[in-house]
């Protein structure tokens, strides 16, 4: 097998592990920076492999990459690591929930999605097969399923239907041969009811994945559901493998995750936030628009180890945003990614300490 | 005196200098990337600081800083190396060739400018002596005068009225008492015309400043134009004074300015060009919006040291430029000022090994 996963620790629910991949191991839980179209935003591969950051492993979006720059382009190269020139692990997702959120004019039919490229209008299909023979090509470590994410708010019917094309999907998933080192995780759907949460878990899990996902969570239902289902699943996937709970999500969250026995995380809160000016602190979000750090002196976080901090003021950083500076989303990227980065570091050292 | 100039090296008219300021010697003949809003668009500190850029100087924009942040905070913060956190020299400009470019329905009266700002539409007005001491609060090691620039097609009348005008604000200039460390150098303007050149040259000469610019250069003349006058005047400047051609401009430009006597150079033309899309290379420039380059696996420029050049390929860079990814600004902007600093140290090895 490609991929394996070691406990080292465990705090009640919460699991300390080790992700060991053909291109590094991932000390878990861990948080995965988004990179949607090869690039995390604003930040170099350097800057995201060094302290204070150091990413063990980052996300790349199937559908964009897929857009552009293009099959062509990236096979030509190698694969999405070699394009982008990252040398640790990388995942990449289905292209399914940007199918359903981002494209236009979908038709899902028993077989896979016709849908309009956001960009072009053109119209493109994909299928389970598709989606991994594009994620073969970006050839990340961790490959998702092509699974279906139902509308937060559909009804049971929606859901039902969702599980059953989602577990068929999967099975057709699975059975791609993909590269070597490249491994496929199953994703079990069933929105907030615990009970069809719990049948899905067990129709995906019977595939054998190395890894599982939680999908179809943070996609509207409110902090209470997503906790409620995170306690009631979480724990009973599969103990011996990797579980991700996928696009999730606020600092807070992550804790309740990891505390619900959660491996591995992503969210583009950090990244996007950080351009938009809010700014994670360990005294609470800042936002740099507001008028009173036009003229503070003080450091972003005190308590934080990363050059944005270390560097610059809250008015030096206020003065990049309302100037609409690149160096701006920069600063603002490092210092949410780096909060996060010591978030769950701080999360492990609390498991294996004990 | 807060600046010392030596020339360690001549060659025909070009010189090799060391110029020593408060914040550190800075090798000539020296290009200075310009960080507008007390950010080179971008890039950190760092980078601009570690090679291959290694930049020694950077300018700031007195009008555009006036306008944002404005004084009180940089005030607050003691000036613009602490608010920026450059610790290495600074120079900034007068604000004057901004009033006259960017600003709207400029009121040119005897003892100075009263023009809208460009942001707000708000009424300012802008002295010789307000120039010098916004400088004063901003801080940079050298202090520009603040002039008249006419416009580039202006008749000899216009040209005799702002270097009239650009000689008894130079005295006042002067007269303001900066810091310590501050040094103020005079600009002389004289459009295209040798003899007009020659003579406010003497003028500005005349009032003894530690060092002295070419003004009005660069702002539409043709580049035939441009190199009679630098023929012609450069290497009639003070020999012991750092010489200063401001805004320009191409490398072949710099050369020419070099081999004509010219020490210091600004342009934001490496790093807008880079934003734009066009980058400078040992093979002549790229443009990486060409559709050659969406699959070119090569690097950008294989003789470049810098890491854009090192780490990426032309179709990454490309499909960074489509995407319009924050990071294509940064990895274009990190080679163009590659491309120069590589460019002026070359030029000055020239000059060092006759």
């Amino acid at each position: 097998m490609a991929l394996k996963f070691e406990i080292v620790a465990q705090r009640g629910k919460a699991r300390a592990g080790l992700l060991h991949t053909a291109h590094g191991a991932i000390e878990t839980p861990v948080f995965m920076p988004v990179g949607t179209l090869g690039t995390v935003k604003g930040m170099t591969k350097d800057e995201l492999c060094a302290p204070p950051i150091d990413a063990k492993i980052i996300l790349g979006n199937t559908y964009h990459l897929f857009l552009r720059p293009g099959l062509e382009v990236i096979d030509s190269h190698g694969g999405l690591h070699e394009f982008a020139n990252w040398k640790r692990p990388m995942l990449t997702d289905s292209g399914g929930f940007q199918v359903f959120s981002l494209a236009g004019l979908n038709n899902i039919d028993e077989d896979g999605v016709t849908f309009r490229n956001h960009l072009s209008g053109d119209k493109i299909r994909l299928t389970p097969k598709i989606s991994m023979e594009i994620q073969r090509s970006l050839g990340a470590d961790i490959a998702m399923a092509f699974d279906q994410c139902p509308a937060a708010d559909g009804d049971r019917d929606s859901h039902l239907l969702a599980m059953e094309k989602t577990t068929r999907w999967a099975k057709i998933c699975r059975d791609v041969k993909m590269r070597d080192y490249q491994s496929i995780f199953g994703i079990f759907q069933g929105g907030i009811d615990v009970d069809l949460r719990l049948r899905h878990l067990a129709e995906i899990t019977d595939l054998d994945f190395p890894g599982y996902a939680i999908g179809g969570l943070s996609v509207g239902e409110s902090t209470e559901d997503m906790y409620r289902i995170l306690d009631a699943v979480a724990h009973r996937m599969p103990e011996d493998k990797p579980r991700y709970l996928m696009g999730v999500g606020t600092p807070d969250n992550l804790r309740h995750g990891v505390e619900a026995g959660v491996d591995m995380f992503d969210c583009v809160m950090p990244t996007r936030n950080a351009r938009n000016g809010n700014l994670f602190t360990s005294r609470g979000v800042v936002r740099i628009k507001q008028a009173q750090y036009k003229t503070d002196k003080s450091a972003l976080d005190p308590e934080c180890p990363c050059s944005t901090c270390t560097d610059y003021t809250k008015a030096y950083l206020a003065h990049l945003y309302r100037c609409r500076e690149i160096l701006f989303s920069r600063l603002a990227t490092m210092h949410n990614l780096t909060y996060y980065a010591q978030h769950m570091k701080r999360l492990r050292k609390k498991i294996i300490d004990g």
